[in-house]
This record gives structure tokens, C-alpha cells and sequence, in this order.
């Protein structure tokens, strides 16, 4: 019995993809239809999907999308260029990008539509293997636990790295999916993640799973950490550089830093397609700047149920928004593979050979 | 020429006592007449008035109230319980009590009335005078920065430490409005302040008096420290323990991490009342639980400018709600009272001899 996400994030139909349209969740569960690459780049950078290998994914699904009515090299160089300006910090966007490009480029054009969504697909089911065997691995820390207290280990994450962040259980959440499967009690801490609210969809697809969770305003870490209440955090990352520096949702590198100072272990789960080991260290990842309306803006339901904005601050205030923030290795207790375990330090026995 | 807030906070009004009510800001600037003892101890509970200087000063006022129609010892001692128990973190609400207690009790019932207006008015006058002191003391911080950089001296706070949080320039905020009018560019990175949004509160009393500034989320704060977009940090305080450990609103623990992370020098600002020289340590500081409420809804404008409550998760979502957080003494650089600033080891320095 493996694990089952409730909803699939992204499906295809026909000639084009079905998403869940994650800006009107948790209030709303729609799907929306992606029938041209505009659409699919749209989607992705209004965060209609999100979560890094999510992201990777619907842009390999956008080339299959694309290439419906024209394969040749100058389209398929073209929408690849389109996918990969979207967004700037997720480097599974630019790993899916490339490996469709590798797979597409030496065929015929008259092949590329077919091979693009038979790759698509191939990346899809690769997704749903990785975060099941993520998962697997991932569960030892949180048996480990459950053996040393009574009560369930308690998980701290940020943002969503969950099945609607990927094909499969999630990254950060599929050890705690795997241990609900195996019997081991466990409650997640979950932050709201402000300015975009995503612990809101970590909430919402912890409650279709049945597992225990509580809601907590970002600033909250701290102190729960602090008090003993948190046995270890775990979240996802969008790009995880040589040296083991992560890039993950703003607020990660708080929540390791209370967790470091604290004796909490924080471990990072991403898939290997996550690691870039191009980039030498955090340094060199590009954070995105999102616009100040997030800040000043937010959406809820409201009494009689509708979905609506409110503006929190008045237009025009001035309001950066920084979408990412980097954890330093030295915070990273273990990083979460497919591949299992390993200190950041030795992150770089993992680089293919040809890197 | 001295600082002048843009609205009183609170203002004795016949005999009853007229405040702003910030449960409404920074959408509406409403004031609200408090008549009864019951409403007193109504608008320090649900933050119609809020920040610990303001908490302590409004218990005052609330004092004289209850003792315009009796003034026995019983029912003074039934008031002084009653407001007491309206909030438990703010030790100022503790230390103006005490002070109500000392100037009146050993008075005849019938001096007491307009002993207690006397006494809270005098309270005010001094909460204004220390606010101004605060201000004298830490625009030094900022002198010096500014004259080893071009550009604004670029501080981030937390919360609402200002006007609105006092019956002065505020703590946190008195610095800025020094530098402000000496001349010294200042810019304020302003931390939305999850789950309350005091950090609107900050934005709005900085916009009216000229100050620039940025809105954040509270998640922004650590990446911004990192890359070096911020020169110092003040908070104010709700309680500072004998050793220097001080309890603020949830999320300043965060902020201090980040802060000594960086080498980014990290203050408190407040009045020696908030120093509770009888707690020896962060430990021994209560910290007030809020209902779940404040973390599943939100407060904003909608798009017609009515004021209304969004839900963001469902009814019966577990969200604990600490207000406090304890940021350690060995992250402090230096607290700031009315008496200039000291190291978190120098505070016993600046006790009563009675303690």
C-alpha cells in the first residue's frame, strides 16, 4: 500500500495538462485546463503550481504542450526559453528544461511531440518514485524518535513540500506520510508562511491525510523550539548548492537558526535534481523578488464563504519581497535524498560523474 | 521643539478616560470612551490599547475610574486584582498597579478619587519623559552609523514600539524620531508582525510622521539581515528579567538569532518599569497564550474600504498562539532605558535599592 495523493497536482488530457490550481486552495479545490505554453507559464509564475519539483515537472509537461502544433528547433529553443524564465530560484526548472531538451533535440521533429510527453510522463512517475523512496529513508529519523518519548514526534516545516508541491508524498512531508502508514504517531508543526500562506496548503493536505497538525503564525518557531515542543524540522528547498547551502521558502533560515541554537536537528529534503552542483555556495543563488502586493495584500473567506482579498497596507506602500532565503550548511543537520542521508559536507559524493 | 503625537493614546476626559482604539488601526482612527472598570480591563485584554508602557498606563487611568463612586479599601483592592489579571506578560501593568497601590492606600477613602486621577496623570507625564530620554540616549546608536556610511542608517524593529505603545515618542521607535528630527536619514524595515499585525500599526504612526520605511513579512527578516540591508536592530519590551533575558512580542527571538548571526548589533528599548528586577531570568517570565483565533483570521480593508474579518483556516484548526517570545541576554548588545544604554550584564547596576 504506497502512498495516494488525493488530488493529482498535474495530469495530462489529450494535448493538454489538468492542474489544481493551488491559488484557490485551501478555500477552493479547482482544476484548470493548460492547453498552450502561455498558459503553462502563466500558471507557473502565479504560482498556480508550485514547489520545486512541481514546478520542473508542469515545464516539462509546457514543452509537450508546445510542441502539439510545431516540433522544430526553433519553437522547441524558443519554449524552452519561455519555461525558463518564470522563475529564478527552483533549479528543477532548469534541470527538467535541460533533460528534455537532451531527450527532444537529436530527434526529428515529427518525433518531438510524442517523445515530450512520454518524457513528461517518465519524469512524472521518476517524481512519484523519488519522494516515495525520500520518504523511506526519511522515516528512520522519526522512528528513532518515537522509540527514545512517549507521544508523537513532534516535526516542525515551513512553507508546503508536500504532495502538492510534487508527483508524489512531497519531499519534507513524505517521511511523515510514511510514518502515519507505518503506525507512528506523529504531529507536524505547521507555519503559515507568510506572505503567500502555503503552510495554509500544508494544513489542507494534512487534514485529507488524517495526520495530526497544528497551525502556528511564523513568528512562533522561536519559542516552540525553544521550549522542547519541536523534536526536528525537516522542510523542502528549491536549490540546493555544492556546499550543501539551501535555498528554500523566506523564513527557512530562521527557523535553522532556532533550531541550531536549540540542539533541534533541521534536515533539508529535496530530490537529487534539486542539488545544483554548478553553484559553489548560497552565494551564488539567485533569489527571486516577488511583487510588494503579496506583502500588502491577503486573501481568506470570508462570512458568507466567499474567497476575497483584503489589503492589509495602504497601495503604493513600499514593500520588499524576497521569495527565498538561504540556509547555511553549517545549520544543516543532514540533507534527504532518494539516495538517503548525508551531511551537507559530503553532499558532493552524490554529483554525477559528468558534473 | 519635542516630539508631539499625531493623536493621543490615552486622555483623561471628565471621569472617564478617552483612548484610540487600535483594534481599528490602521484602517480606522477611532477613540472610544472607557467609563467603567469593566471597560478598562475590556480594551487592555482585546489590545484596544496595547504595548506594555501604554498597558501599564491605561491600568492606571482605569483605577481612578473605578474608584469614582467608592473608594473603600475593599473595593481598591478588588479593582487593582481585576486589572491585574488582564494581561500577564507586561510587567508595567504590574508596576503601575503597585504605584496606584502605594499613593493610595495609605490615603482616607475619600482623598482617594482624586488622588488616583493625580497619580495616573502624573504617570503619563512620566511615561512621555522617559519615551523623550529613550529617544536622547539611542539616537546615538544611530549618530554613529550614520556617519560611517552614505545613505540612511537602516533599522529594523518588530511589533509596535512607538507612539501608539506609549503616551511618548514610544521605545523602539523614540531613536528614530530623534534622528528624524536632527536631521539623520533613517530608513525602518517594519516586520508585519503575524498574528496581530502590529507592524501596520508602526508603518501607519511612521507615515504620519514623515519616517521612511518598508513593509516586511516577518519570514523577510532573516534574508534581509544576511545580506547586509539592515544596520541595527531595535525592539521594545514587555518584560526584561534581572540577568537581561527579555520577553517581547512572538518572533524578536527570531530576529536576535539573525541579528548575532550577521554581527548586526541587536537592542532593546524600554523603560526601567519593564525591568522586573525580582524574575531572575527569561525562564521565570509567563508567557500569555491567545486564542487560536488570531491566527486563523485576519483583518483588512476589501475592495469597497469596509473593514472585515477573513477566515484563513477552518473553524477549529488547533493553532496555538503564544504572544511573547524570550530572547536570551547573550544576544542583546545593549538595552536602552530613560538612563542611557548598558549591557544585559550591567542591569543590576541600574536596580532599586529596595530590590
Amino acid at each position: 500500500m504506497s502512498y495516494q495523493p488525493p488530488t493529482p497536482t498535474i495530469a495530462r488530457d489529450g494535448d493538454s495538462a489538468i492542474i489544481l490550481d493551488q491559488t484557490r486552495l485551501p478555500y477552493r479545490s479547482c482544476t484548470l485546463r493548460l492547453a498552450t505554453l502561455e498558459a503553462v507559464a502563466t500558471a507557473i509564475r502565479s504560482m498556480q503550481v508550485r514547489g520545486a519539483p512541481l514546478i520542473g515537472a508542469t515545464a516539462a509537461f509546457g514543452v509537450a504542450i508546445a510542441l502539439n502544433e510545431n516540433a522544430d528547433d526553433a519553437h522547441l529553443a524558443q519554449t524552452l526559453d519561455t519555461l525558463a524564465a518564470t522563475r529564478p530560484t527552483a533549479v528543477n526548472l532548469h534541470w527538467a528544461l535541460a533533460r528534455m531538451r537532451e531527450r527532444l533535440l537529436p530527434l526529428d521533429p515529427s518525433m518531438r511531440h510524442e517523445a515530450a510527453w512520454a518524457e513528461a510522463e517518465a519524469i512524472r512517475r521518476s517524481d512519484f518514485e523519488t519522494c516515495t523512496a525520500i520518504g523511506q529513508h526519511g522515516v528512520a529519523l522519526l522512528q528513532r524518535i518515537a522509540t527514545q518519548r512517549d507521544g508523537p514526534v513532534r516535526v516542525m516545516t515551513h512553507c508546503n513540500a508536500g504532495a502538492l508541491a510534487t508527483l508524489g508524498p512531497g519531499t519534507a512531508l513524505a517521511p511523515i506520510y510514511e510514518a502515519q502508514r507505518r503506525g507512528i504517531p506523529v504531529k507536524v508543526w505547521v507555519s503559515e508562511t507568510r506572505p503567500r500562506n502555503q503552510g495554509l496548503l500544508t494544513a489542507w493536505e494534512l487534514r485529507q491525510a488524517g495526520v495530526r497538525h497544528a497551525l502556528i503564525a511564523d513568528n512562533a518557531a522561536g519559542i516552540l523550539i525553544a521550549r522542547g515542543e519541536v523534536d526536528l524540522v525537516i522542510t523542502g528547498a528549491d536549490r540546493v548548492a555544492a556546499n550543501g547551502d539551501s535555498a528554500n521558502k523566506v523564513g527557512t533560515y530562521l527557523k535553522a537558526l532556532a533550531a541550531k541554537d536549540n540542539g533541534v536537528p533541521f534536515y533539508i529534503a529535496a530530490p537529487l535534481s534539486t542539488v545544483d552542483f554548478s553553484c559553489p555556495d548560497g552565494a551564488h543563488i539567485p533569489i527571486e523578488d516577488r511583487g510588494a502586493d503579496e506583502v500588502c495584500t491577503i486573501t481568506g473567506e470570508n462570512e458568507t464563504g466567499e474567497v476575497v482579498s483584503l489589503r492589509l497596507a495602504p497601495a503604493g506602500t513600499d514593500a520588499p519581497n524576497p521569495a527565498f532565503d538561504v540556509t547555511p550548511a553549517r545549520l544543516i543537520t543532514g540533507i534527504l535524498t532518494e539516495f538517503g542521508i548525508c551531511a551537507p559536507s559530503e553532499l558532493s559524493k552524490l554529483a554525477p560523474e559528468s558534473a
